[in-house]
């Protein structure tokens, strides 16, 4: 009979020790978790804050109504938990781990044959100053998520600022506003929400949502200091000279991979600090695993290591640990970090990856931008949809996708995914077969649209321009919308108004070497009006990706 | 200049022409349609008969409110289009096609270099007989639409037979009850609705819908006539010797490919009717082109022919007849048929085969059926899914999936889709890489955990059983739901009613040969608890697929 010893309990270790029983039913298995709580949906926190989620125990909850604590995890799954334990230090010569009680302080040593790793992330210290201070909490530790809602709930809290704007601190923003009605900043030292993972002109669509619903967005600024004043206000510093007074603050400020006690018995990390490990999540340290937060895996697209925190990839990695060390056939190959938000009905989601990180891999890539209808426009219910495709000119391989509405998102960032990691080509989108039918479908799907829009440019030519160039192109604008519409936003700088009835007529006796961006309100009329500027001999023309439509969106939020 | 006379107005041929003029501005083409109208939305009349599509012409109406109609193809396409006009011969020799305008019966010649069939589709004629009416109307002509709308807002349908249960027969009974309140009958001669698509199991789910808002659903029921009264109401006469009176009725017996042109010229058409097409969708005449309803395309998982009459196919079908007359690399490879349908809220879609399609293939083949959350049970919207999943036993490659539900279904018929498309196995839907976040997706979506079912049932012998094995189980049942859940709904027979915490002990002192089938409320734990048994040495153990949730909306149904 082997035993098991699973350090941490969250969703790779509760994965990893329940799938392991099921394969090894003889295995004596246990989890050991420093929190009070194991098998916690911490994705759920945010929820919890909002009030959408009442009880906090409900994250730690089976569908059938049972707290899934030591009790369940021994009666039900026949696993030992050991909560509010301590892993103090590990011998892995002897395959002793030595943990202490941090309620009692009694100390405890656990034999094990095969050991696993799944101690997740912690929290970024962030590199300004502050004093420590109850009102002062990352949102990482569930506690913290209680501790919230137990002010919130006497209404002591007037005011939050989020230093940090990713996947945590947008979701924070929102549940702070949407039931508690907390007047709400969002500080974010880059140029843009969700840094990692969006290029500005896509993160611009949610910048603007939050801003909609009255929460405060500081992009481009950086804390100073949070200082805790007289009346025990946090205030905080920012680098514009401004302060902002709250009565609370989070940070939010990232993750990294907790790989203290990994280190304590010499498991390899990666130079940007997750463990390393195989396709079978094997460290270098025989018969010592690890999943979850706390490894570095494979991006798909790039072949790089890379860190990527998700519990949907933390349970898949979990499986593999428990069929590796049952001896089965089993990998996990990697991700292509495919991700999604809904914050206030916004959906933003991306896979693979973004200008920002294309940067840094040297990959010669292109762009097409697209504004499209999730179902037939003539639907009553039919919602718009943006999307940034990124593919590698000379192969047309895909490298990312960015996509936000308030429509069918996750469907086209899924397929998306599929494609993204089998190596797909732009041609694969093309030839993509949706689910079609009125009430949530177009006929054509935005997948195979990007995808046609990515061949015409790269094959024939045919560019499209970043939504930006409306702002600050230096050619010749040819608005080809109808009176109607141009009455609804009128383009500034060099513009010919026209309508795609009546383009040709102005354009065939123009001068073939001007600078042309052909504009429309969603891209397909500029698009088409754009190739049949190249057949007549112009040479530098343009079309504007996703059309006004699109660029609007980022100019209001400027307004 | 070569000349493009493109036969049909519709998805197909509107796609096969405009995109071919963007590609060959200098060709000049001509689309010949017999109805008023041309690139009409037709998968959009359901929505214009329930009310939801108030205007007839919004079908036929860009985003930009200009109407698609002769000048509209003029001005903005540069494409001539002549409504109301008929082939009445084709001469393939001189390459002469001969119209005549059904308004003014003028008689025309149209020389072309290139010719396109878009012919579409025309309904199957039903077998029983029937009174020609004004009262008994198919669904396929856009103008039968306007018709009926026009006499349900005079208030004067009060009740209505919808013979025949696929998809337009489906949606066309939403369209009768949401708005107008119509008494409605629907009518089907298999076992199950949308036949073709669906097993009875997964139908099953469908019908309950239409029962709970008041349709009436004949199955297994055949019309043996139709005859009009003397106060002109219909009296439609059914096989089990009853009959309904209605003030309308709808024939919705299907379509069939519309080939009668083709065939004026010797194009070659498959056994089951469509035009004959390679994967540049040329006919076996020279010059001769076919896309849309009118042709038969690959079935990608069979590698046969098969009709598949979809609005989604027919515009890449028609951007494929483009390219290739274009002269560009291009293929349509063919489609897995996959669809949905939405009915108040509910959505099923389907993609591959299904059990009655694959017993005409010889395909050894198991299925796996399952009841999942599409996001975590903690959020208060989260909603049920049930899916099926068949595979093929040898090599474990995707052959179709069921799906359905009130929340995030299509995303993952969408991705089944690619899957399927590409040869994939299950293997694929475990490592399918999702979007996950809690307000739309839980940490594994239901295709990663239909995939690990089917691998456990093959290579581990968890053995999944059909949901409507519950009723008539010959051996006995473990029941292994807490007291609450057994309260709601008790199972029948030779029941074992015992709990997930405490099955082991009942378990171990049984007699291993004897025959048990593990129920509980959606699946897992019984999953759980079977693959325990068989630890146990019990020979013959499987557990109910999707659980008693699944189970029970069947038997609700028959109740």
């Amino acid at each position: 009979m082997k035993k098991v010893v699973v350090i941490g309990g969250m969703a790779a270790g509760c994965k990893a020790a329940t799938r392991l029983k099921r394969l090894k039913p003889e295995y004596s298995i246990t989890i050991i978790e420093k929190k009070p709580f194991v098998s916690f949906g911490t994705c759920g926190m945010p929820f919890y804050a909002s009030g959408d989620v009442e009880d906090f125990m409900a994250l730690a909850t089976t569908p059938w109504d049972m707290v899934r604590d030591e009790h369940f995890f021994k009666n039900v799954k026949d696993i030992q938990v050991l909560t509010n334990t301590e892993v103090t230090k590990i011998n892995h010569k002897d395959k002793i781990v030595f943990t202490v009680n941090c309620q009692t302080n009694d100390e405890k040593l656990i034999e094990y044959d095969y050991l696993v790793l799944a101690t997740g992330a912690k929290p970024v210290k962030p590199s300004f100053p502050y004093t420590e201070s109850e009102k002062i909490l990352d949102f990482h530790n569930p506690l913290n998520a209680k501790k919230f809602k137990e002010l919130a709930q006497t209404g002591k809290i007037g005011s939050v600022a989020i230093i940090g704007g990713g996947f945590i601190g947008v979701e924070l923003a929102e549940a702070m506003v949407s039931l508690w009605g907390i007047e709400t900043y969002l500080i974010e030292l880059t140029d843009r929400l969700l840094p990692q993972t969006l290029n500005k002109e896509i993160s611009d669509l949610l910048v603007k949502t939050l801003r909609n619903e009255d929460i405060n967005v500081y992009l481009e600024t950086a804390v100073e200091s949070i200082v805790v004043d007289d009346s025990g206000d946090n205030k905080v510093l920012l680098n514009n000279g401004d302060s902002i007074i709250t009565d609370l603050v989070f940070i939010c400020t990232g993750v990294e991979p907790n790989t203290d006690l990994a280190k304590m018995i010499d498991v390899n990390t990666e130079k940007s600090g997750g463990i390393q490990v195989d396709e079978q999540l094997r460290t270098n340290i025989a018969d010592v695993w690890a999943a979850g937060d706390c490894i570095e895996i494979k991006n798909l697209i790039t072949g790089n290591l890379s860190f990527c925190p998700l519990g949907s990839l933390a349970n898949r990695e979990g499986k593999v640990v428990a069929e590796s060390i049952a001896g089965l056939a089993t990998d996990f190959k990697g991700a292509v970090g495919t991700n999604s938000v809904k914050v206030f009905g916004f959906i933003v989601a991306s896979a693979g990856l973004n200008e920002n990180s294309l940067k840094t891999c040297e990959m010669d890539y292109s762009c097409v931008w697209g504004t499209f209808y999730d179902r037939p426009d003539y639907m009553p219910d039919s919602k718009i949809l943006f999307g940034k495709l990124i593919y590698e000119k000379k192969t047309l391989r895909l490298l990312g996708l960015q996509i936000a509405g308030r429509g069918e998102v996750t469907r086209y960032i899924d397929v998306f995914s599929v494609f993204a990691s089998k190596h797909g080509t732009v041609n694969d989108l093309i030839e993509f077969e949706h689910a079609y039918t009125p009430t949530h479908s177009s006929p054509m799907s935005p997948l195979n649209l990007l995808g046609a829009m990515a061949v015409s440019q790269e094959l024939d030519g045919i560019i499209c321009a970043n939504p930006n160039e409306l702002d600050n192109f230096d050619g010749t604008l040819l608005d080809v919308r109808e009176q109607s519409e141009i009455l609804s936003f009128k383009c500034e700088g060099n513009v010919i108004e026209t309508s795609i009835a009546n383009y040709r007529n102005i354009i065939k006796d123009m001068d073939k070497t001007m600078s042309l961006l052909v504009v429309c309100q969603k891209g397909p009329r500029a698009y088409e009006a754009a190739r049949y500027c190249k057949h007549l001999g112009f040479e530098k023309v343009k079309y504007l990706g996703g059309g006004i439509q699109l660029a609007k969106q980022m100019l209001d939020r400027a307004e």
